[in-house]
């Protein structure tokens, strides 16, 4: 079972699938926790260039082809093992993430980017995808505190500097996305405290794996 | 004017890419020579991890989409810019490396490859593709004696490292994309010293180019 959280910046995605791991971990369900870009050995080299500011002069086709790159080593080497295994794998952006940032966000076509990702993947597609939506003012808001609180404005900001625009078209193709493909998505609300926000995201993870929400 | 320059490990690739430049300069033609990967500052980032042996656990598929990336990039950033200031572009290895190695080498699909490479190029598609064909035993002599001299052994030798068969299955490649298309290509024996082969070159550029093969 592959569960991805996808959202625009600050809208809680870390926060949430690691709760959701905690919480599998407790009720004794092998879970593991990952991420895109970054979630393997390449991807820990291209996600300084993909996400801090010395990737500034990247075309948006090559930061396209980057993100695949580390998408294919990473569910070769880290997604797929875990799966065959049975565990229950939680990542921090998938293809998802691609389509909305580089399809609807960067202009590049959107079908194309449908096509690259189902090579990058090989067949290896989310059974859950929650979406945790809130309005971009917010989100940016969040994102920015966190990376002046973590001194990342310079290491992992390039996203998070760009318009309101381009988050704003982030958000919108993240949610034609859900209405295109009900059954894969969840649109999570995704304002308020994390807690209360968890209160939302967990019946939806509990219902697609078969487990009760509340230890018996 | 776009004439990129193939073959295996050893061919001469870069030998005769540079003495056409050098002997198109001579005449005044204005000319670049530039290579893939490492023709601009991504592609110089990511050489060290295609050719070196950090690449080792790539996959397949990861390392296709990295040579895309540096493709995509060195092609709006260097090689179309300098095609419509009218310069005649020199590439030592292109879009065609990616399908021999990849394709017929590494055993991807080879009309996959196609489709990535013209998605990455972007309709900056060759000229004249000289490939510089040679035994390869010979060229893995070569190149690693070359490697040695420059001490290269480890930063990057990871392709002459591959067994004698992945390099004979990039040769047939090469010798098939070229039959397939002889108006693009021309395949020139490489055996022999520089001079001797750069005899076989140069008439080859200089009809595609319309100019006089001695200066007058």
């Amino acid at each position: 079972m592959l569960i991805t959280f996808e959202g625009i910046e600050g809208c809680g995605k870390s926060t949430q699938s690691r709760m959701v791991l905690d919480h599998l971990q407790q009720r004794g369900v092998p879970a593991l926790w990952t991420r895109q870009p970054g979630g393997c050995d390449l991807g820990g080299r291209l996600r300084a260039l993909l996400l801090g500011r010395e990737g500034d002069g990247l075309t948006p086709l090559s930061e396209l082809f980057l993100y695949l790159a580390d998408r294919a080593q990473h569910v070769a080497e880290v997604i797929r093992p875990a799966l065959a295994a049975g565990t229950v794998v939680l990542c921090d952006r998938f293809t998802d993430s691609t389509v909305a940032y580089q399809g609807y966000g960067r202009g590049l076509d959107v079908s194309l980017i449908h096509r690259l990702n189902a090579v990058a993947v090989d067949g290896c597609l989310p059974d859950l995808t929650l979406i945790l939506d809130l309005p971009v003012e917010t989100g940016l808001t969040r994102a920015r505190t966190r990376n002046a609180d973590q001194g990342q404005t310079e290491s992992e900001g390039r996203f998070e500097a760009e318009e309101t625009a381009f988050h704003q078209r982030i958000r919108d193709g993240y949610l034609t996305l859900a209405a295109e493909n009900p059954d894969r998505y969840a649109v999570i609300p995704a304002q308020g405290e994390p807690e209360e926000v968890f209160g939302r995201v967990w019946p939806m993870v509990c219902s697609r794996l078969g487990i009760a929400e509340h230890l018996m």
